[in-house]
């Protein structure tokens, strides 16, 4: 069973939710009321073996990630972050020393991305660390840009470049060392004349978190391989497995990076606050014969291949 | 390192938070302000081995106390809950019955207490059950109670019986089965002339949350064994291993029911809600001597223990 089935299977039940839920379960966020305000949440959580090896990672790096990646789910929405809750179950046979230094790297992790950690709760037992990290946010004046909304005809378009999130490059690793990308995604969410119509953070992979976007628009979508902005890691990462770099950068995952669908004709500028925004694809009408994929590429050899579950999940 | 002095230490550096938190690390809820809200937010782990045995505990019940025992902390503020995210981390030989029962267990009990579960985290790893849940909730109209706040002079109260929560009786056992305190909490906190001066739930132990009330409010307590409300199950419990009852219902701790600090004069009901309210103790001004222990209680045999360091803690 993988993730994504089980968490479609877990909360088919979502019809029963009152009126005070604004956004349920299926987005990158949720959302509901307090009072006249709407907040949006978001947890996700991080494991030793799963999402980053212990014995290989500095704890900064670890602390950071946690943090960084609930964030990347703040700016899919193009919303503010507000504050951070992490509850964490400690290796019993951890130190002080090790807890500090995680707690320092969570709190200034949030601190810098002005989400101040207020709350929290710790355990310690026999297995391996677990970080969940909840983060609470606030939409700001501008509506939350949810995954439904993508228009037959919209392009397309991604932030950044894609792919070798795992492979060290440049004394990086995208996969923790990335930047969430708040300001861009605030910048598209309040711009006039640019306003994206769907958004998506890109943690699976491109080809299956635009296949998200599809899903819930009720569209489809064809990308062009040769458009893809391939980063320095997916070639060298390519070079050394002889996969080509697209399909790195098409199914790797952890990018972090965003997905969004725009109308044809909107004014997109070529970088927003420093960051690329590349066209990689159109939105076409969803498939009357479902067995179709809903996400197609066309190869640099000019063939049209399935794109949306060829996507990363984590394995470990 | 015990789990108090680990949450303790880590959570020292909170002079750093900015005006936006209303209510930061250290009591049973955080808060922060989003627009014009006021966002109580509380997060709370149980993991198999530590907090149940899932070997011996039906799925239905630890799915319903992951979400009590943070339901139990919306009591301790005097708050009202408004959602509930859920970060689940499934054996991987699970089937998917399995995370459908547990799902299924979440989203009820949560809805049961008008807290719709609206996000959610899973992930699938070779460790064991671990369910961590975010509860939102909102001040309604009048100001979260407190740890701090307790004066010298007050009553020390607490709600139902307490005692044995581990301990099978009468076809329930308390940590799993428990109420969490909602509607006295409410009718508390909106009382108009028998308001709790500060209050907390009983997770610990009476003995060891009672503690937390006293050194946020920089007071002392002084409890008497023979009014302490001991439940049927510690009567059963003490039988069996000999311990007095009342130490049972001073330290056994996951009692989930409240204590808290009311003026002396107030003219608190018997019951509220149908639930019994029993003076167990007065607190007096703090030790000037720091190794003196902050909450005493009076023995049946008439001499003075201290009552505050003997709490239960997880240790599974």
């Amino acid at each position: 069973m993988r993730e994504f089935d089980l968490l479609q299977h877990v909360f088919a039940a979502n019809s029963g939710l009152p009126g005070t839920v604004i956004i349920g379960p299926g987005d990158d966020m949720g959302a509901v009321h307090v009072g006249e305000a709407e907040v949006l949440v978001t947890v996700d959580q991080i494991a030793d073996g799963v999402h980053f090896r212990l014995a290989d990672t500095p704890i900064a790096k670890i602390g950071r990630k946690a943090i960084t990646r609930n964030l990347s789910d703040v700016a899919a929405m193009g919303a503010l972050p507000v504050g951070a809750v992490a509850a964490v179950c400690l290796p019993r046979h951890w130190g002080e020393g090790h807890a500090e230094a995680l707690f320092d790297a969570l709190r200034g992790a949030a601190a810098a991305y002005a989400c101040p950690l207020f709350g929290g709760d710790i355990a310690m037992w026999d297995s391996p660390l677990l970080i969940s990290v909840t983060i609470l946010a606030r939409t700001g004046g501008v509506p939350a840009l949810l995954r439904r909304g993508a228009r037959v005809g919209d392009v397309v378009c991604v932030t950044g470049q894609l792919g070798g999130s795992l492979e060290p490059c440049g004394g990086r690793l995208q996969h923790l060392d990335f930047e969430p990308r708040l300001r861009v995604a605030r910048a598209l969410a309040c711009a006039p004349n640019y306003r994206p119509h769907a958004m998506i953070d890109i943690s699976d992979g491109l080809g299956r978190d635009l296949g998200h976007i599809c899903r819930a628009s009720g569209v489809a979508a064809e990308l062009d391989a040769r458009a893809l902005p391939v980063s320095p890691a997916a070639i060298a990462l390519a070079q050394r497995t002889g996969t080509p770099a697209w399909r790195h950068a098409l199914a790797d995952g952890e990018d972090y990076e965003l997905c969004f669908t725009v109308g044809p004709e909107a004014p997109l500028p070529a970088a927003i606050e420093g960051v690329a925004i590349t066209k990689v694809g159109v939105v076409t009408a969803a498939p009357t014969d479902e067995r179709r994929a809903l996400v197609s590429i066309r190869t640099p050899e000019d063939s049209w291949q399935a794109a949306d579950s060829g996507g990363w999940e984590h394995t470990g």
